[in-house]
């Protein structure tokens, strides 16, 4: 399959990518102890990804509505900033991009239910997991082929470095 | 798809919505540790279906056969009345009703198995997981098309609230 | 589907069914944590179906080659014997036999793996959980429909318990 | 479905099985709890294929670029040897057959990402999961049906243990 040329265009323009946490970095499922301890599960290889994106200076961030010692645990591993306990992500996004000095439409944000919703409207491309709420498909410009925690972080990663890259080849691959 | 008359209206008439936990919230699975911990997996975007229906006055319980600190750790985070040990469901469904005010007529009660049967027959709108055990699907009026701790917490949220505030066109993303 | 008159036979003549643990209580993963602490994945409605086995005084016992104590821990939540670090399971399984005088021919035994075909071979109805090793599957009398730790033995003391109650309208809901 | 000759006469050359372990050993994801305690996901049935490895001579190892106690946990289990924190896998291929006075050519290796590639060719019978990376597939000569952490290894060593036997109609099982 041929990748559309507006996406082309986008992903070769990111300077930023944006994650929620929940439902993207992991299944959106909790383990729950008798104890209280909370765990989630995450995709091993989306580090490979992170740390390629870095490679080629796209910065990455995650933003989460919960204010939850996990996501900081998960950020420090794969040495992304994060930003928890956010009531307002549309705000913390472009908060975000002025922070780092690289406009929303150079930004991508990715989400999976309705809460990112205006955050998905802030940027430049918007990208839900397929696995998402489907009142949240209606504002993406991509849907990842994998599911949350299930590698479409990595995925992600992936479209954005050979969009860059102009390894149009190894693209291909992934929006087959 | 279009909602069935009878179920809009059963929907629209809730002021109460009681669940059982294991099964409903989860997966069913329990996770046993070496140390005889057990572990539940959950679905994180139940929370905002909850808390979707309490902004509209619908209350929600739990009531549970196991005596668990799971369910109270569970039913704390989602800010959820739980009751446990509950050998007579049907008894304990009927009992809340009346501590709370409500009829049975305006209540749901959501299920897996086949101790859920009696309460299932002594409330208004008897639903059950789309993974329940056959036996209970023959007692529902509502079986949901997510899996117990893969969404169907937050189906029922959602369908509640859309149905009450009139909000058909999401209804259907629903049913459809 | 009309069960078959032998399976029907077999099931109804039982009086001990034996379960090896990985694979039949568990979807035969095992969780590992860096600190060294083994977790299993286990059917939450298991417990109904044994606690209804014995209701009816059908004998139910847990042999596992592991000595482990995740073993000990499901099998006293369930309130079922076991016997572990078993070497030889068809010795075990006859032995368990003499000690609670009850015929191999009244004995079923459920397995999953090629270390289970021995015990399979000693009794009179061998079982196999659907997801079991093919070189299993030519061995048993009967496969379930679910898998393990996915309610593989809930299934099974649902089978027995309807066909030794003859109940068998309930027999045909697990057998279509 | 017959056997590839070529396959089976590298399967039957194998003096070494070298595994990566993510994504191998384990379904390529990762528990993360709120206290930081990493947990994967692991096969309870590869113990049984790697120990009928070991009772016909055929040494295996497992090569890590992550310095993890849960790789050390699980290969202590099993009792394979380890190396972590690997850097360049290929390399560290290449000393292992020279420490253990085995050729490349005799040696698999198995693996499921891109940072496998290097190792895979440079030894005799590259391997990938079912569940690989894409860009992996390209580079080996046998991808399992199992997936990593449900069975691929056990499915490995079942290959190499009945090819070594000469136990071809079993091998038909485990290709069909």
């Amino acid at each position: 399959m041929d990748i559309r040329p507006d996406l082309l265009q986008s992903l070769k323009a990111l300077r930023l990518v944006i994650f929620d946490f929940d439902g993207v970095f992991t299944d959106n499922t909790v383990l729950v102890s008798q104890e209280g301890i909370e765990t989630v599960r995450c995709w091993r290889s989306d580090g490979l990804g992170i740390s390629r994106l870095r490679s080629i200076g796209v910065e990455t961030l995650i933003i989460s509505t919960e204010a939850n010692p996990i996501v900081t645990v998960r950020a420090n591993k794969l040495k992304i900033a994060c930003k928890q306990a956010v009531e307002d992500k549309a705000h913390a996004v472009l908060q975000a991009c002025k922070e780092l000095g690289v406009s929303p439409t150079e930004t991508a944000f990715v989400g999976n239910d309705i809460n990112d919703i205006p955050a998905l409207k802030s940027i430049g491309l918007p990208i839900a997991v397929v696995d998402a709420y489907p009142e949240v498909l209606a504002h993406v410009a991509y849907q990842t082929t994998k599911q949350g925690g299930y590698g479409a972080v990595r995925e992600i990663c992936d479209l954005v470095f050979h969009a860059k890259e102009d390894s149009l080849e190894m693209l291909g691959i992934y929006l087959a």
